[in-house]
């Protein structure tokens, strides 16, 4: 069965502030050492299993020249901008309907774009498992992370350990982010792993589980569809998508629906949550600072530095997370990090827009 | 009798780096609220006491567009550029030799151009004093400091308590930079002072000295004395002056001459010797920090941030010295202002002269 896949790349995370900006956000960075960017390690990272026609970006229009320029191979009708922005359930609907549109039917891989993953070929192993299961029913599949601490800012799966098929489980259900009580006692039982928002189905699946969750958004689904490759494209997608239920996938459908299944994801996945990730995907040298640009340090140690040209000299400082760009550098401690949106906040309330 | 000054401004401090530069050391960097210079402050301060053209600058070559700059209405006659860096006696007698051509004697104030002053009229009251001592016979006066803390830093100076004249004692000896115990001790006698480079005398008795205690500067100098005026003055002076021993007043000739007196200098003095005195001289705000430019700090107390027109953001961080310039940004754990040498050391090695 043909393979595509959805990457959704709408987000605006303000967490790697000064570098990311609401012009220019997250997964059109680049925090990896080889230059590329979130979004072109994403397509390039499953392009051994789907064709380049077959991988669509769902966006926000302000980015849809971002992705023409990071991904110069890409259809460019392959680009879905979304008018609005209605969460994951209907930005995975659009995706569904003009995969639909343009085969009977195909196996439909659902994936961040500012997720990084280290062992791309047990990445590939997982999708591959994901698509033999989808494809032999009706089954939601989704791809989980066994968790190695207790993370609140994630959701949890739990499956039945008792119910496999392969290296799948049955899953019991989603659940919301927990507090941290909570969380220690998923760790313990073993049974829950983190929800990664990476899914594999057949379009046909999807489709019709939104047809029963979700009627009223699969109904202007339907019309948006209809339009693709018409005249009205844009018109119908301008009209109807806005007033689509604006609900993530997760609570409309996931919650509620049957057969669903679950891949224990071990290939090294990161969500780069903030700047603290660059220590964990980057190199730091012999003193533990992950540096990059035209730096010097004098006893300083484990601190990230992202620089430029302009020279930034650290001296006698630990445990700092340093970020230069051309009109903005942030001092952050490590311990800090969630406090970056505090400098968001200033800014907005200050209506210093260019900063944003 | 006529009062004038010599203000040494051929330092080439490197404690202020990356805003001081070998192009712009410290004398000439504003630290303060009111945007002067340093050399600014430190001609007005005297001003009430002394005609600007009575004012001589001994500087650098490579100073003099800087001094003309800051200083125009000093006349440029009286900035004298010394050929090459000889220390501080070489660089008196040559102010010296100015002060005699133009009067048959005068009094000689000498003052560092980089130092700052709480209270002026209690320091011109004590250069007043000063001058009263020195103008009543061959003698040289010293300004001291009274320690608060036992510095290593300084040359301190033994007065005798029981030899006072005036406000003024009589000099037991010049003491070089000492190691902590010392410092200590000398604190507890109450019979030292810190050197703090300021001196008064009349320009006969600083030649007379120089005479007894360096001849062969003398005959140099005296050489550069009668070439003033004429067409061959900057030939000697260029031919001569690189020739004079490099030694320092207090090596040459305080510590050998007699009758010197030193008066106890109580005027709220700090000799900026670090980014740390930023804070005793600007006003911080109630999170303690200290911050000049574009500047938001958010859960960060007691930084020393100076920065221009770009945005920083300081998140989290305490006790830092953050300094933004064009090219270069320093940041630095408070407690490690002595390493700012390494980066500029680091920065020879290197050859990266753009940034020295």
């Amino acid at each position: 069965m043909k393979k595509t896949a959805l990457i959704m790349a709408g987000g605006r995370g303000e967490r790697f502030w000064p570098k990311s900006r609401r012009s220019l956000p997250k997964q059109f960075l680049s925090l990896t050492a080889d230059g590329r960017t979130m979004i072109q390690l994403t397509v390039e990272r499953i392009r051994p299993l789907i064709q380049m026609e077959d991988i669509y970006i769902s966006t926000n229009r302000a980015y849809r020249d971002l992705v023409l320029e990071q991904l110069p191979e890409l259809p460019p009708e392959n680009i879905l901008c979304e008018p609005a922005g209605r969460n994951t359930a209907p930005c995975i609907g659009l995706g569904a309907v003009h995969m639909a549109k343009k085969y009977e039917d195909a196996l439909m891989m659902v994936l961040p774009s500012d997720h990084l993953i280290k062992y791309n070929q047990m990445f590939l192993n997982a999708l591959k498992d994901g698509c033999s299961i989808a494809e032999k029913g009706s089954n939601l599949v989704t791809i989980g992370i066994t968790p190695d601490y207790p993370e609140t800012g994630y959701g949890y799966i739990k499956f039945r350990p008792d119910e496999s098929d392969g290296n799948a489980y049955a899953v019991d259900r989603f659940v919301e982010k927990p507090d941290v009580e909570t969380a220690k006692e998923y760790l313990a039982t073993e049974e829950y792993l983190w929800n990664s928002g990476m899914f594999i189905w057949k379009v046909s699946t999807i489709l019709s589980n939104i047809r029963s969750f979700l009627p009223d958004m699969y109904d202007g689904l339907a019309k948006i569809g209809e339009a693709i490759g018409t005249q009205q494209q844009e018109i119908v997608l301008e009209k109807v998508f806005p007033e689509l239920e604006s609900v993530s996938i997760d609570y409309g459908i996931m919650e509620k629906a049957q057969d669903i299944f679950i891949l224990p994801g071990v290939f090294g996945w990161d969500d780069v949550g903030s700047w603290l990730a660059v220590e964990r995907i980057r190199k730091s040298n012999e003193s533990g600072n992950v540096v990059t640009g035209n730096i010097i340090t004098i006893h300083s140690k484990n601190n990230i530095i992202q620089g430029g040209n302009k020279l930034i000299a650290a001296v006698g400082i630990e445990d700092l997370i340093i970020v230069d760009t051309e009109d903005a550098t942030l001092i952050c401690d490590k311990g800090s990090t969630p406090d970056i949106k505090l400098v968001l906040e200033n800014l907005k309330i200050c209506n210093r827009e260019e900063y944003l």
